[in-house]
């Protein structure tokens, strides 16, 4: 059988299981885990593997799912991955399928990751013996809390022997049919940093008496403005935000403390760690004119997801191919961030958004949103992008090394 | 007797009871009360009077003490004032008559005014028949707490027919022997206001798509300096201070909401309606630049102590021929708050300070302070005063109706 | 001739000189010339006194006039000032007497203080053998423009012998018919300050390569605010204002330097240095903050001018018995600053505002206003107040040296 | 002769005149003029072609220079375009060639375009027979000036009939040998925008009776910082930036007025309309918080430059065809604006940077510093780049209209 029909074929079968894909997608939905709790989670994907009779290793690199295919022949070893975990956020949607825990949800699309990838890897298994290499399936935990699941399933081994990587996220405000591809980097550092100013506190009718940590947080946060606005190159994208600004205190004192939490984002390292001098050099500089002291610290989250020229190239090729994808472009950066940089640090691959906006309009709510939601045709349309991008990779592998030297 | 004979007698009875002073007031050190909440207070003063066979009235306007002292001829109604609750803080001094109630403490010197005014009480009881006109004593509550307890005792009658009232507030942060006067306003109005932004919240790395409240906020609480420093008359003392800034969130978000909470201070009502208005201009102008919303409210708490002059001058005079002063001064403007203020939009009369610092100086500390003391001897003193002031003034005005008309 | 005879007898004739005071003044007020430029103005002067017979020693501390008067017998020195310079402000009245100097304006009413003068030293030099002590008249150059011509004058012994000095200054916002005294503080320090910051200047497009000196400076002039608000007591009146913000440079480069110039007014020693050291706090910090630097400089003007407590009550009770005065009224501080208080700090003395409001509404505007005008009947009150004060200063010192010694 | 030939010959031919290269530009180099100015220049660079018997039109749209080779045959118009204005910049260099004009100098390399295209136009005018369509050498003055040479060259005509247009930057701060073009927007939208502030002016010492423009200014250019932090897409580069505060007073006045200067750098209208609704909303808004007005205006400059895909495609194919030309990379975004956006509104082509670096590194400085200067070599590879594109698109387009139709 030639390539181009095992590859028809195999999308047939995705279509033939487009059902289960759905059902799949809504079990997860509606019994959400929170990052680093998706135990019962683990357990239905690992179950789901078991009936089929493929090896797993499951608790990898904590709670992660690494189960893998082997080919018939030899080949290049290719890891696709998919995330589970859901959102602190409370369902809001009116739908049959909405969340059954309180205060938890899928509102990033991780429970559509999961059931595109659990019905691709009981179609790939299926033909086993024709796969030209290996495939190798990340069910990885903890998304979206870093710091994340995928540094520590590395650890544990989930890339050994990996020859490329491909993952992708659903991305609900996209049109269904479109896949957006980016080499370099797509998605940001995200890191958080928190400011605890100490001032003297006092009576509110006293003000010299005090060094008012209410006024210094506030001078804080304006002058953080001035980081992007003023130190950074315009043209790299990057944002300094401070999310939280507490100082709870009676009407008639002068607080003693301010505690300002923030994030910031960056697409490499030079920017992050001039931001994150720029933030400290701004903090004391203002805590010292008021002679008061603060703390100061900046944690580094997941570093920028940096895809890989040729396979970026390679996959936005395979898209265009694509049965059910209509357009295929180039994807702007998005200033979020993902643990699938890790993957990209030590594996080439690529990352890509693919498209899943509901049709209705009035459906079409942001990630992580309490009304997010899925177009879950686009769960077919991701299926077969990664079905065919690692059968084609295999294939192409297999062609150039067949190739008798000259 | 003479006049300067019978003040000279109460004086020595006033000496003979210190103790007995000293006693009270570390009885009530004992068992503070919450403003509103001093039931076992008002009750101890009630039995206090009706042990001596004084006539009272309890509940005054919720929560206060009256009693008064018929003299044994016509003559001026004077009434004498003294505050029993006490605050939200929690005792920290090591002292055989530190508080009994975790985190309720007389930290403004309270039990020092109420004390004192029993026990003078008792003393002028004894000589009810000398005294030439009758003598009102208001123990009144809530003092620390806006809209507070002279209000509402006032509006129950506690004034009525008085036609003068002296107050006085035990100073620790001034030497015992000193007692300060001013004439005109000497305590501050003191307001409160909230200003809520209300903003856009949105994810942390798109700022774009949000209306920060933490900057409005931040940018709110920087204007607001101007008011004082810019738009007040700056021989006008005044103060707007925050003391509560509340936006708590996710790192990763930016703030929908944030809520300042403040106090001003000022000394007449021009002021406090420029500083009432100059913070909605602020407020309003700084969400408008940012097309946020906002709800703000000024609740006026209680308006400035204004002394009356003929009065300030005649307890001044007074002060100075009382045993125990050492120091009659004039008093600078002092920026807290006090409901006296009330009684003297009602009647004539004046409040006035007396020093009561502790003679070791590592046990100075201010009012509303953990560790805050007072020097006893000072509440000996405080009562001459008082008893000088109402028999002095009842003995002048005697003389003036007895002059014959020429 | 009895005391009060005499002083009679004087104000009669000064009534009687009233047409040439004011004529004095309207030649004055045609005649302006800026401080330190005074010749013309200072010749005029000692014409006057040398058609009189007065002595006079002339170029006194630079620019100054002095004149005496010997008593007949012995008794108190006491100097009587005034200062005859104009400001660079371009005369806008129209009148008959308006300025003839394009730019230069009597717009401060030191027109009105020589012209008071030079009437009220011709009639007491015809009674100069009535007069029990000396009369000093110090015609000072320069009051508007620090240095000041005060100082040398003292320091050319202006003041040699002098047992108390009395001063006016015309009040063209009260009503004429009011005197307003003030013990302590009336005038404040007048102080001056320059900050230049020194960033990095480039291209408005590449702010990331600069560091911005109008950001720079901007956020210090919003910090300044402060000060003000909240590192000084609230009941201290002080002022920090930055007049002058100057950065002048193409649109689309980034200033390497902008230059801010402000006033700080204040009352006590205490106050003006936290002001001086807390602008170099904040200069520094926030330059510091950006990685630039700064020149600072801050140079005293004026030291407040403070009254002596028993010439300022001499004083008021003077002004209510002499003939004119309406009302005597405490003064509130004034935020200007006056070289007078160089006088107060070597002898005793006071300086007192007198009423001099036009009596057309339309006419009344502030000092150094280009429209300012004055009642001139306020030369004639003013004029019999220092009369008074010098005629009844003498009579009583010479009461109380003539009293036996018991 | 083959295409290929073809262009090698001119290659040789223009190593052959590199020395005339160089004396050209130390020519323009010594005698710069300023937009709007050069009217030397522009005779100079006509006679040139005058010389050389090439048709020119001069005075083209006020100042700009038109030249052109008719092909030997028909095929398409091409234009090659160079700026000659120079800039009010002192030249600071120590070279032979330095500017003899004090205060103007070609710190932009305008000088080495001019002298590229002319040595350029010589060399194709030999061969004029062998072209295959026209080229046209469009010598633009005024483009560092807004609102620039181009626009009104265009409306005179020169690029009437013209297909396609290309030109080059030299770029001091790229190694000489490297080419950098881009797809899209090249260069920024330049605006400028001018805020008046009109407060109150008064005394530095009453504060509360003005509105102080400095603060207000102050407090807008603080709050403009957040355009760029809060109200931008991140992934958007755009720049807001003051260049000029002035508010000049006497160091004890409040101003009444401050202006502020600035400009505003952007990729594409929506953002472009977005900053200038932004900004007024902050001066607005600030200055409606002091109760004070402002003037606004933002003038658009030059629009971005915006290159066309397939033309910037073929360029930098060429480029990597050319000798001398080393490396050939996509170039970021640049902040700077230039008035080549106008004729890419109207016709096909795109504009390029030609790296241009010293190799000496303590010659290297940014355009527009008064040390700028040139690796002269570069001259030369901005002229075979263009020659060869000018030459192969004649030749392809050619080759195309050949091609039977099937």
């Amino acid at each position: 059988m030639s390539a181009s029909a095992f590859i028809r074929q195999i999308n047939e079968q995705l279509d033939a299981h487009y059902d289960e894909m759905v059902k799949l997608r809504r079990h997860f939905h509606q019994h959400p885990e929170l990052s680093f709790q998706e135990k019962k989670t683990a357990a239905f994907i690992a179950s789901y593997y078991e009936a089929l009779g493929i090896p797993i290793r499951t608790n990898v690199g904590g709670g992660g799912v690494l189960a893998h295919i082997e080919g018939g022949s030899s080949g290049p070893v290719i890891a696709l991955r998919a995330d589970f975990d859901a959102l602190p956020i409370h369902d809001e949607k009116d739908v049959p399928y909405r969340s059954t825990v309180p205060g938890v949800m899928h509102a990033c699309g991780h429970d559509g990751h999961t059931a595109t990838l659990l019905v691709l890897a009981k179609i790939l298994n299926e033909h086993a013996d024709r796969l030209k290499g290996k495939i190798v399936l990340i069910h990885q935990h903890a998304e979206e809390y870093s710091p994340g699941g995928a540094r520590p399933m590395i650890e544990d081994g989930c890339l050994d022997g990996v020859d490329v990587i491909f993952g992708t996220h659903l991305w609900a405000t996209e049109p269904t049919g479109t896949v957006q591809y980016r080499t370099g980097p797509i998605m940001a550092a995200a890191d958080r940093f928190t400011i605890t100013i100490k001032g003297k506190g006092g009576h509110g009718a006293q003000p010299h008496k005090t060094k008012d940590a209410v006024l210094i947080g506030s001078q804080i946060v304006a002058s953080l403005q001035q980081i992007v606005s003023r130190r950074l190159d315009p043209t790299q994208p990057a944002v300094v935000s401070i999310g939280s600004f507490v100082a709870e205190n009676s009407f008639n004192v002068i607080a003693d403390k301010a505690v300002l939490i923030g994030t910031a984002r960056s697409f490499n390292d030079e920017i992050r760690t001039l931001i994150e001098n720029e933030i400290e050099q701004i903090a004391k500089g203002i805590c010292g004119m008021h002679g008061a002291d603060c703390d100061y610290s900046f944690e580094r989250g997941y570093p920028p997801v940096c895809n890989h020229p040729e396979e970026t190239a390679f996959l936005a090729k395979i898209a265009k191919q694509t049965e059910g994808v209509e357009n295929v472009e180039e994807s702007g950066m998005q200033m979020g961030g993902e643990d699938f940089a890790y993957y990209l640090e030590r594996v080439k691959g690529t990352f890509f958004f693919t498209g899943a906006r509901p049709e209705n309009p009035d459906a079409v709510f942001p990630h992580h949103h309490p009304k997010f939601d899925l177009d879950e045709k686009a769960l077919l349309i991701a299926a077969k992008v990664l079905a065919n991008a690692a059968v084609s990779y295999q294939e192409k592998e297999q062609s150039l090394r067949e190739t008798p030297a000259m």
